[in-house]
């Protein structure tokens, strides 16, 4: 692989991109980001090459090595540019419970956001059920706390701040209100919010909403 | 929880418990194993109280304080005890590409190992060939090293060497050879069967294959 310096391919909606943005971002890091233009037609070359095994963004690629997951290009990244802003907790109990809640978000969210938008009737109802269940885990775990790690904004955050811009699209679907239901949580994504890192990287939730209006038009789904 | 000092929670035919045991040995840490005797019937109250979420084994509890899912048991065995073999490679690249197969096998082994021996036809067929696919990707990454990281036993080993216990069992379902399929992955298999922590910690193949069979018969699977 020809690239030079850091490269990230990446795709605007992606929350997995997102957080690689954030990172990067934190750590000061010049990057040059490609975006794949025509995911749904075709993959690039240049992805197809850096990660033949799954083909999906995110892909980190540094000096011409290409680092594939978005939670590996984290720990990544923490370990080679390790001078400024520390990703992972130091602690390894806190860092081995950060690696433990984004494992469960990353397993939970993926078919259960899918099916908040997807599905209808009883499907949906559950799919939203347990959502907010998760959400009220994940609440539980932040506490009062400003951020998961405490003051400093780290692993966790990164993690799972890129979600957010996809409530305004579940709580549409599945008329819910997530300022009731998890204030706390809420919160801490108004805090996230307010570091340029994450309102740089977060794409806007309504660009989101429409366009996940146009992946269901696309696949047929009323 | 009062557990004090290290204390496994296992389950003696899972190779994610096997990994924890191969990397406590390797490290020289005294534990107390605890055995979930009655997987099948119900959890014990101290595995429902240190893994609320998953009801899984492994969980290692370290002064009281668990740590769930293998490769983060595994990370945090490496932080904590840092001085005597260390488990991830030095390398952040090197260590990227182990996280990354160990995904890889992680995801795919769960419902293709179950779709060997609990399918029949072309079901049982497609995993097969699935299965067998994968185990190549994984030897061209071996290449000609006696290890995943080269001279040194490490992270990859610990986390793929406990399901070639099950290899036999896949063998006599499927009907497929690796020792003529995958060579040099047999040779790495050996190999890591000389290791003290590994012969120690993997059980017994054919106590595998009748644990199979009983699970099968339990389910009312022919």
């Amino acid at each position: 692989m020809e690239e030079e310096g850091v490269v990230l391919l990446g795709f605007w909606s992606s929350p997995y991109v997102t957080r690689v943005k954030i990172a990067l971002e934190e750590k000061g890091i010049q990057f040059l980001y490609k975006e794949e233009e025509n995911i749904f037609l075709g993959k690039s070359p240049l992805l197809l090459e850096a990660n033949p095994i799954y083909k999906k963004v995110p892909v980190l690629i540094h000096n011409g090595k290409p680092i594939c997951e978005s939670l590996n290009i984290l720990e990544y990244i923490d370990q080679v540019w390790k001078d400024k802003f520390p990703i992972l907790p130091h602690h390894p109990y806190e860092r081995a419970r950060s690696r433990f809640w984004i494992d469960f978000f990353d397993k939970m969210i993926y078919d259960i956001g899918r099916r908040m938008w997807a599905s209808k009737g009883e499907d949906q109802e559950e799919a939203k059920q347990e959502f907010l269940k998760s959400l009220k885990l994940l609440e539980e775990e932040l506490g009062d706390k400003p951020y998961f790690g405490g003051d400093q904004f780290g692993l966790l955050d990164i993690a799972l701040i890129p979600f957010s811009c996809r409530f305004y699209t579940y709580e549409t679907f599945c008329k819910f209100n997530l300022e009731k239901i998890c204030p706390k949580l809420m919160k801490w994504v108004n805090k996230c919010n307010e570091r340029e890192s994450v309102s740089k990287a977060l794409p806007n939730p309504y660009k989101v909403y429409d366009f996940v209006l146009e992946v269901k038009k696309m696949l047929g789904i009323e």
